[in-house]
């Protein structure tokens, strides 16, 4: 009874073929949830029974592999799974006490390291209980094959309910979607976007690996080089286990910052992964001379564009990781991401493209075995801030107080630093390889701290 | 800081090129243990701080491999990990409520179903808490390369007090061990001790695969040829995911059925087992007409030994599945097994080690891609039953209550049945493919419905 297929296109193939035991190509999200107030004791448990009598699964949640022995299969399709095993993807799961951010931070890096079956729907959601304050937390994580990051979080959000009195909500999965892909995702300036990008670019072209390596060696007109990023602790070959930790910050509270100094949200964004990365990489013995670059997705208005409209680029940015003073690191930053954006302005939309591209490259082409450690890294990590809900949201009651991404660390590119808002917060997902990203948990730590140094400097 | 260097054996390389994503060759136990009645509401807390704090590993748990890129790398060895990372291999979870033997199943079966790190040392411990009854539980799991299920349990139950008085007990890992394979273990009727006879037998050749293929293609004088086991759902190429199902017996319990119907303690063992699987393979209308077939290893006196001493050997009982009377169906299975010994009694050693070699070879060759399927199972499953502990033993006062043993299923035999002695109790550790043996769990309560069937029956 396989109904459906469903070709994959190139770039979906490609996160296929990227697959190995060390370096999985799975996104997921962590979502903190309040009780309802008036729940029972054994609320939650009877609410995972409810969700899990719903043994029907719509698409895209109800497709597997065509091909799953050999999953870079020329020909691998997406088809209807016959058996769909809610147990399977539907999931209970604890924190040992006292259940703090420390406890909960050890088991989804824990869950995140496991790899996908692919045998099966490739998704999985965790509700996972005795998160201290009575609270319970949602993990969900899905292969980049079949829903990306950006995609992921709007079709999550879009089947949680904006009262808590909607009690009657279906899990995500539980519920017809519609297109696949909303137009409006490729606008955001999300990773997503820009390997959208690429597939526009490459959309007829089967290797795209062959199709980047073409346009790296080309002489494009108009196009900048990328910087030579320093060597760094962050550009190994990586392990298969991941860290993962987490902060929220107050929207109102960087946009002050950014405003004292003429600045964007986003460069306080990447000021606090400054500050963060400087005083770890410091203690490690391990920070680079030269400033540490970073690549980000942003939205640009290209030359000759007739208003209105936008488009997706990526620039590289400075972290000025070299300057000791917080309030001069910032300043720099915010004049290399400037720099970045006036030379994109300056380009028109199939450069800008290209570009993109030529950026993108590196992040793929270091997938291929024994790339790693004899090329320069082209940038040391990605910083990815993507828009994410905007009003609270509830799930039979209960409110979710955060989501924070967790992002694909490459061959290369051991960290990964994604920002999504929620209402007047920003939720930081640092995501990295346990091995070759040593205490990645004090990130999250130190980008506090980098805040506070900020907002004391002049 | 690699200091030790210790070249794999034939045999357990031939675990390395086993592994696959679908078919894993680690071992596993899980001990749970009721609390020491003074113990304090953060015990199990501290007792794990206290054991992380020590960082230093002890051979073989020190141990890695020196290929962990290319596992089956022919000139594959074990080094030291000179960066042993103890918070890795000693891990904390706890069970979500009710925190129930089924709760615990579900959290072992998702333990054991994920791929161990082979650029670690090949093992982990993990401590569950939040057990029913104020309880918790040792999770144990190690790849088969470095220390096979029989050797797990003597280092592990070597490692704890026979006292609730001894506190200071350090963990398996952090404490020297004797040599590696103590002698006694090879006498021990386990699927270890038949890989042993394997590997006395083929020591010398690096391919044991082949090796085998010769012996099940040559004529060997006097022996018999595998019974022809029935088609069945358990011989099927399995998937990666597994379900793990306990159940434990007084064993005066069963020698008092055993001794009615004059047969053995493991007569009763194989009764159990086939009432269970009657049971289930009729409720999903997969009971073959014709019996199945369990291998199971023996002690047995080989013609022409000078007495005390014994050797390992294998032999096929039918299971009497056909038979509907649970009586009738003991009977059978007596007679099975003596005719089945009794075969072995009159063969030299050199013989019994041929005939093993000639019984394990299935085993083994299936994992061959391509060839489960299109041969004719030699048997339904391995039904194996290894002598445990026989004092209660303790870790720092806590009293372990009972040792389920987790072994390997294959593809081709999707169903492994351990059984472990454990002072006056029989544990049974019920490990099946997730996908191809369908409500492994019932197993576990139709096995003690056999028993209670045995016990009414004449």
């Amino acid at each position: 009874m396989m109904r459906a297929t469903k070709r994959l296109n190139p770039l979906d193939w490609t996160f296929l073929a990227a697959e190995t035991r060390e370096s999985m190509m799975h996104v997921g999200a962590l979502m903190p949830f309040s009780m309802p107030p008036d729940a029972p004791a054994d609320w939650l448990r009877g609410l995972m029974d409810e969700v899990r009598a719903e043994a029907r699964a719509f698409a895209p949640w109800n497709l597997k592999l065509r091909h799953p022995q050999l999953i870079a299969h020329p020909r691998q399709a997406w088809v209807e799974d016959a058996h769909f095993d809610v147990e399977y993807h539907v999931r209970r799961s604890a924190l040992p006490a006292p259940g703090d951010e420390r406890e909960l931070g050890i088991l989804v890096s824990r869950l995140h390291s496991h790899a996908i079956d692919f045998h099966r729907p490739p998704w999985e959601v965790h509700f996972i209980e005795g998160l201290e304050g009575g609270r319970f937390a949602m993990y969900f994580k899905v292969h980049h094959a079949l829903v990306d990051g950006y995609t992921g979080i709007q079709l999550l959000s879009h089947s949680l309910a904006h009262t808590p009195e909607a009690r009657d909500t279906p899990l995500f999965f539980a519920r017809a979607t519609a297109a696949r892909t909303p137009t409006a995702a490729w606008r955001a300036p999300t990773l997503e976007a820009l390997l959208g990008v690429l597939r526009e670019q490459f959309g007829s072209t089967r290797n795209v690996i062959k199709a980047l390596a073409k346009t790296l060696s080309a002489k494009n007109e108009g196009l900048v080089a990328p910087m030579q990023a320093p060597h760094s602790i962050l550009n190994r070959r990586i392990g298969r286990n991941r860290r993962f930790a987490t902060q929220q910050f107050s929207v109102a509270q960087l946009k002050a910052v950014a405003r004292r100094h003429d600045g964007t949200l986003n460069d306080v964004v990447l000021a606090l992964c400054a500050g963060a990365l400087r005083r770890l990489l410091r203690e490690l013995g391990a920070l680079p001379a030269r400033p540490l670059t970073a690549m980000l997705p942003v939205n640009i208005r290209p030359k000759g564009d007739p208003g209105g409209g936008n488009a997706v680029g990526s620039i590289l940015a400075s972290l000025a990781t070299d300057v000791d003073d917080p309030g001069e690191r910032l300043r720099t930053i915010i004049a290399s991401t400037r720099a970045a954006k006036a030379q994109l302005a300056g380009m028109t939309r199939s450069a800008i493209m290209q570009y993109s591209a030529l950026l993108m490259a590196p992040l793929l082409l270091s997938q291929i075995p024994g790339a790693v450690g004899r090329v320069r890294p082209a940038f040391n990590l990605v910083v990815s801030n993507v828009p994410g809900p905007t009003r609270p949201l509830y799930f039979r009651g209960a409110c979710m107080q955060a989501y924070y991404p967790l992002s694909i660390p490459f061959h290369g590119y051991g960290l990964n630093v994604t920002v999504v808002s929620y209402v007047d917060q920003l939720n930081f997902g640092f995501i990295g390889c346990r091995d070759t990203v040593p205490h990645l948990q004090r990130l999250a730590v130190y980008a506090r701290a980098a805040l506070e140094e900020l907002e004391a400097s002049s």
